[in-house]
C-alpha cells in the first residue's frame, strides 16, 4: 500500500490523479502547510527537503511529481499511461516531461514564488510581468508541440497528460491567459477525466472543518 | 548514425558528453548561436522552437537534453548508465533528473537569462541576487542528497551525473559559490572524466577559426 503525503491545490494531486487514473488504493496523510507542519521533523524525516508530494513506497519514498508517476505508470500500468522503455515514443514522453517541467511550469511556478511561495525579502513584484511573458513564449511552443493531437504523446492518454492538465488547471487558476484553441480543448478534454475529479475532491476531503 | 545539432558551452555538451561515455560516433552540426543560426528557417525546420541541443535519430528528433541521455542509455547503454526500468532505483534515477533540471538548474538558468538570454525589456537586475540565494538553497538540498556517494545514483555513473556534472560546472562558470566539500569533490570526480573531456573539446573544434 502506497502512502500519499499531499496537501490540497499542490502538486500531489498529480500523484493522487495517477494513482486514481491507474485504479490503486492509497492511504493519503495531510501535511497541513498552513499550520508548517511540513517544517516539523517528523515530516523532515520522511522529506529532507520538506516538500510535498511525497509517495512512502514499500522500497522507501520518492519525491519529484513527475518522477512518482512515471514510476507508478511503469510498476503498474499494464502497458497503458506510459510508451515502452527504450522505445522512441517514450523518448518523446520523456522530452515531453522535461519540456513541461522546465518550461511550461517554471514561469507557473516563478509567479507563485515571487507572490508568495520565496521568503518576502526574495520576492520581486516585477517578477510577475516577465513570469506572464515567459508562460506565453512556453505556451506558444506547447501549442506547436500539441498540434491536432489528442493527448501530448498523440492519441494515448500518458501520465505526461497528468502534468501538463495540473500545470495549465494551475496557470488558469493564477490567472494567466490561455489564448490557444487547441490547448483550451485539450485542457478541458484532460481536466473532465473522472480520475482527476476523484484525486482533487479525496484531498479536499482530509482538509480539517473550518 | 546520430546528429547532435549543438554550440560549446551550452547543453549540447550533455549530449555529446553521453555519446563519448557510450562509445556512439556522431555526426556534429554545429549551430552558430552567435550569427543568429538558430533563428533561420532551415533550423526551425530541426527544432521548431528554435532551441539546442536537438539529437537527429533514425526515427525522428529529440530535444530535452536530459530526455536525450536517458534514450541514448537506454538504447544503447548495455545495462551501464542508468538503472533497469521499473526498478526502484529507476525511479530514484527520474527523481534526481528531475531535482536537477528543476530545481538545482533554475537559478544558475535564471540567472543566464537575466544577465544575456531574455530579451533585454524583460531582464530583471535584482534577479541575479534572488537567483544566487535560490541556487545555495538548491545545493543545499542537493547536498544532502548525495551524502557521500560516489555517484548521484549510488556507486554507479549514471547519465544523471552527466546533468549534474554539467549543471555544477555551468554554476562555477557564472561564478556561483559552492561550498560544499562533498559536492566540489564529487563535481571534480565526474568533470575530469575523459568522456567530457572529448566532448567539450570536439565541441570547440567546430568553432569558426576566429
Amino acid at each position: 500500500m502506497y502512502t500519499l503525503y499531499g496537501y490540497p491545490k499542490t502538486r500531489s494531486v498529480r500523484v493522487a490523479w495517477a494513482l486514481e487514473e491507474i485504479g490503486l488504493p492509497y492511504e493519503y496523510k495531510l501535511i497541513d502547510l498552513k499550520q508548517g507542519q511540513h517544517l516539523s521533523d517528523d515530516y523532515k524525516a520522511v522529506s529532507p527537503s520538506a516538500k510535498i508530494p511525497v509517495l512512502a513506497t514499500p522500497e522507501g519514498t520518492l519525491s519529484e511529481s513527475a518522477a512518482i508517476v512515471t514510476y507508478l505508470a511503469e510498476r503498474h500500468g499494464m502497458q497503458e499511461f506510459i510508451p515502452e522503455p527504450g522505445s522512441f515514443s517514450r523518448a518523446k514522453y520523456e522530452e515531453m516531461m522535461l519540456f513541461l517541467t522546465s518550461e511550461l511550469e517554471q514561469p507557473v511556478w516563478n509567479l507563485a514564488k515571487h507572490t508568495f511561495a520565496l521568503p518576502e525579502s526574495q520576492r520581486l513584484e516585477e517578477m510577475h510581468g516577465v513570469s506572464a511573458w515567459e508562460f506565453q513564449r512556453a505556451l506558444r511552443v506547447f501549442a506547436s508541440m500539441l498540434g491536432g493531437n489528442e493527448f501530448v504523446c498523440g492519441n494515448m492518454f500518458t501520465m505526461a497528460d497528468v502534468i501538463a492538465g495540473h500545470i495549465l488547471a494551475w496557470a488558469k487558476g493564477s490567472k494567466l491567459a490561455i489564448d490557444f484553441q487547441n490547448i483550451s480543448d485539450y485542457a478541458q478534454r484532460v481536466l473532465s477525466r473522472e480520475a482527476y475529479e476523484r484525486a482533487w475532491r479525496g484531498e479536499m476531503s482530509h482538509l480539517p472543518a473550518q
